[in-house]
């Protein structure tokens, strides 16, 4: 039977709740943002008492379907003000699934100063001292729990930055091999922080299978679904050999690859960092070129990146990241770039985030623009040890730009831009403003349709057509993050027929319901407009649904696009 | 002939244009948030080139009205990305209003990195090169400007903060006699920064007076006003013998007092900083115990503190700093305070943000609490010189509270809240969470009605008649803020019923215009409901209305009083 632990850190107590029957059928997103838009006071200080911090599986996370062992954590977010969901890979989704926990709601605040650790089993929380935790970085306090226990535990954990409630701090997760997957966006890491929590460990002893009602169902489906994922040209070979940085240089030859804190849309030296180089590189050197965030992951988009030496410098080396690093900042060497990704898995920070902040610091003369040791060096010494400029860093992109001054910071809702021009690509350009989540490309990713011609093709430069793509990505991605699927399952859901009721029909089978896909999708949209209506009560107007002014004023190289959408022609988003 | 200069930054001209008819009868406020409504678009970015600076002396600035020196300056604000008055005295309102200086509207941005001085005659504006100035502080630019002219010239100047776009940066003006005094409040020197414009000298020779189409009606009326401000107690007789500061030992009877950033309602060392105090200080020491702002002024709530051997350390020592330093951040001696006074004169910083956000960085550990040594320190080399710490100090308290992860940040709409608790004054609270201007208490001091019982008695602890006290206040205010008098003729207006007619008889003979008290009050309801329509415009809403949450969920001593207006009530201030 699933449960519910609610975990409160003013009298630090852990009750084991029956799930209630509306939330039965859900899991990820639809869970933590049900319960962070019923329980949390839209007003609240997200790093007061009042805020709650969510973990919640996904619908299938667990069970034996493909890709499905991804964790969903919410709250209200303290460097965006809204509502929040980042979801992550690692191992905590699938033993807390396996353990019945469809949630765990973290509320209070301890009364004294004292930091702790919650151990949760199958029988609860225990709160353990975790004096001797504080002050380390991630990798340290991985070694000490696999030290404590073994390499099974679950450890989700926050660095320095974390502790010191930064707002671009995450809240990063062991994954299979040891390493670091994250809830990245949103600063969650400063939250935990605030609730004095280093990190939280899962003993999964005891647990067995995800209960699935009709096995016979769900098998059958999972069988259409993964021969979908692996059928499709991005999924079953695009992102397998290159990974997600295959993106550098398609999104290059769009003229939509942000460069040099969004000045340009091409890079000159955009190969030195593509993903067909980061492979050869790492073929050549004997590092892994494919790697699972999770145990059943058939997409395998993460590597191991070494050195000339073969010696591990990092995984989990995203698009994102590399473009944030490599064009955004220029700096041109991928070691450099791999280094840095390794010091924000330690140390706690956004990936994506402190990749942009940093170009916005270039810019601010803090850092020489493409100077990879000594960003690599601010990482650790500045940001992860909170000097002063490295809490005006560590406080994400937005408290950069507001430190300096400056005009050209690209932020939605205080959040940093990723990866992809919005100018020239101008579909996520409306995801980026209309996004509950602050600007995040996950959110609704037009990627697959203006550059991949995934589910059709829309020009990216004419505006025609963005509005409907951006909001019917947004409400699909809404569900896809309730099911603990990764993002990726969109690519073949969008091209090939049977592969979205074959999902369906497996969360059908897992609960033991007759779940149509206009079911699914009904439960994205109602999710969707449930973390709006948050923002609405949290002080958010249409007004915060725009992009920075300097995306309108400067025309970006190669095509002189400049962002010409109206606020009304922008608002239409929410016409649903 | 009253005219326009119209400064364009970007190519350096100045245009002298007629004003138009629907202005000719405003001035002050009214003025500058008329011209900021209509021709700055609300969502630019506040340090960009689709701003605008605007000066206006007030309706009544330079004639022989008693109390008429003040200037407005208006922009969006880049504190509080509201739209932004804040009224300074010193000469130059008078040189603008005798120059027949309507209104300066400053626009555009240099393309090139070049610093300038703005040299403001008859004849328009001259664009001169400040690269010798640039790195000054405010002090050391009045020196030069005064060796290069002569200590006639007026002078509006930033430090280094301002240069450097810091958001609680102020503008400062010279006074009579050389020293300083501010457009204090809402960051409008890091929009001066941002336009690259270091000083603003006025050379008034062939000024003549201020055209006054009815002189008989003037003389009368300006006689029974004047009369008016001497007869009542406070302007006649509390304000010019202890200055504000005589607020101090009242407001700490009444509970009111914030203590250790706004822990406890009431000071144990209150007697040590205050006006009383003050007083006999002052003039034991042999300074001046009265001084005013701008010649004219018949208060003369302002002092000179000298130290121990007679010399000169700070004047227009108001009491919301010596509340802020001497109690909220518990440094107990007042040369000390003085010291930092004049220190945020000479850099340029708000005096009211200044001594807010130190008791944030006191509560964050940055200084110790009560150190007023460190705290001077701190002003000089951080703040002054823009180190890192000093960026995020010299961004304003919220910029403070968000770097060290605090939730205890007095802020409304990221402006520090001043000197007066708001759970045990209640109808300053409501000025507080609803003015256009963010927390600020001048908007609508209910001060006067709550503790001073001017204009009746409100009790300060309960709800009832604060919503309407506070709405009623605010319009005057607004009113009152365009007409170039000090806030403080509210005070004989409240009491006196000849004061009012007289102050719009005033402006009706100015003029040549039959403007009755109904026409003045709606005028001050018209620019009100025109702010708000532009924060509106900017993206806030009802929700940002608010008192921050610690306000809620502290009851502060002696009275254990909390903020506890519902949302409903406190929006119906906007029911007008």
């Amino acid at each position: 039977m699933d449960k519910i632990f609610r975990v409160n850190m003013t009298d630090l107590t852990c009750k084991v709740e029956q799930v209630p029957a509306e939330y039965k059928t859900l899991g990820g997103r639809a869970l933590t943002s049900t319960i962070v838009a019923s329980e949390v006071p839209p007003m609240c200080h997200p790093l007061g008492p009042n805020n709650k911090l969510v973990f919640a599986p996904g619908q299938l996370s667990g069970t034996p379907a493909a890709n499905s062992g991804r964790m969903s954590a919410g709250a209200k977010s303290p460097l965006t003000g809204t509502i929040k969901e980042s979801n992550s890979g690692g191992t905590s989704a699938q033993q807390f699934a396996k353990m019945g926990i469809k949630a765990m709601i973290i509320e209070g605040m301890p009364k004294d100063d004292k930091w702790y650790r919650l151990h949760v089993t199958m029988d609860g929380v225990t709160f353990e001292d975790a004096s001797e935790l504080v002050g380390k970085q991630n990798f340290d306090v991985i070694d000490a729990m696999n030290a404590k226990y073994d390499e099974k535990i679950g450890v989700m954990t926050i660095g320095i930055p974390g502790e010191n409630r930064l707002a671009a701090a995450n809240i990063s997760v062991k994954d299979p091999d040891q390493k670091i997957r994250s809830h990245g966006r949103g600063g969650l890491g400063a939250v935990m922080g605030s609730k004095k929590i280093k990190c939280i460990t899962t003993d999964a002893t005891g647990a067995g299978k995800v209960e699935i009602v009709d096995a016979e169902k769900f098998r059958a489906a999972a069988k259409v679904f993964a021969k979908g994922m692996l059928d499709h040209p991005v999924t079953g070979e695009g992102l397998p050999i290159y990974g997600t940085n295959v993106l550098i240089n398609i999104l290059n030859e769009a003229g939509g690859l942000p460069t040099k804190n969004f000045k340009y849309g091409q890079c000159d030296h955009h190969d030195k960092v593509s993903g067909e180089t980061m492979h050869d590189t790492i073929a050549a050197r004997g590092g892994k070129t494919k790697h699972g965030c999770h145990a059943g992951c058939i997409i395998q988009c993460s590597q191991e990146y070494v050195d000339e030496a073969g010696v591990y410098i990092t995984s989990g080396f995203e698009y994102e990241t590399v473009w944030g690093l490599g064009i955004n900042c220029m700096i041109e060497n991928l070691d450099d770039c791999a280094r840095i990704d390794n010091a924000m898995d330690n140390i706690g920070i956004d990936s994506i985030e402190g990749a942009v902040l940093i170009a916005v610091a270039m810019e601010a003369g803090v850092i020489p623009w493409g100077d990879g040791k000594e960003t690599l060096r601010v990482m650790n010494e500045e940001i992860g040890k909170c000097t002063p400029i490295g809490r005006i860093l560590g406080n994400g992109t937005g408290s950069v730009g507001t430190a300096f001054g400056l005009t050209r910071v690209p932020v939605v809702k205080n959040q940093g831009i990723p990866a992809y021009d919005p100018r020239s690509v101008k579909g996520i350009g409306i995801t980026y403003a209309t996004s509950t989540q602050g600007a995040d490309h996950t959110a609704g990713y037009t990627i697959a349709t203006n550059i991949l011609k995934v589910g059709g093709f829309i020009d990216p430069l004419t505006k025609e057509g963005q509005v409907d793509l951006s909001r019917n990505l947004q409400i699909a991605t809404t569900a896809v993050d309730s099911t603990g699927m990764c993002i990726f399952v969109a690519f073949p859901a969008l091209d090939i027929p049977e592969v979205l009721p074959a999902l369906v029909d497996m969360i059908s089978a897992r609960f033991g319901v007759e779940m149509s896909v206009d079911d699914f999708v009904g439960m994205g949209s109602k999710i969707l407009k449930m973390e709006k209506a948050f923002n609405t009560a949290a002080g958010f107007s249409n007004e915060d649904d725009r992009l920075p002014e300097f995306f309108e004023l400067e025309p970006v190289a190669p095509h002189n696009a400049v962002w010409d959408f109206t606020p009304a022609e922008i608002d239409e988003v929410w016409n649903f």
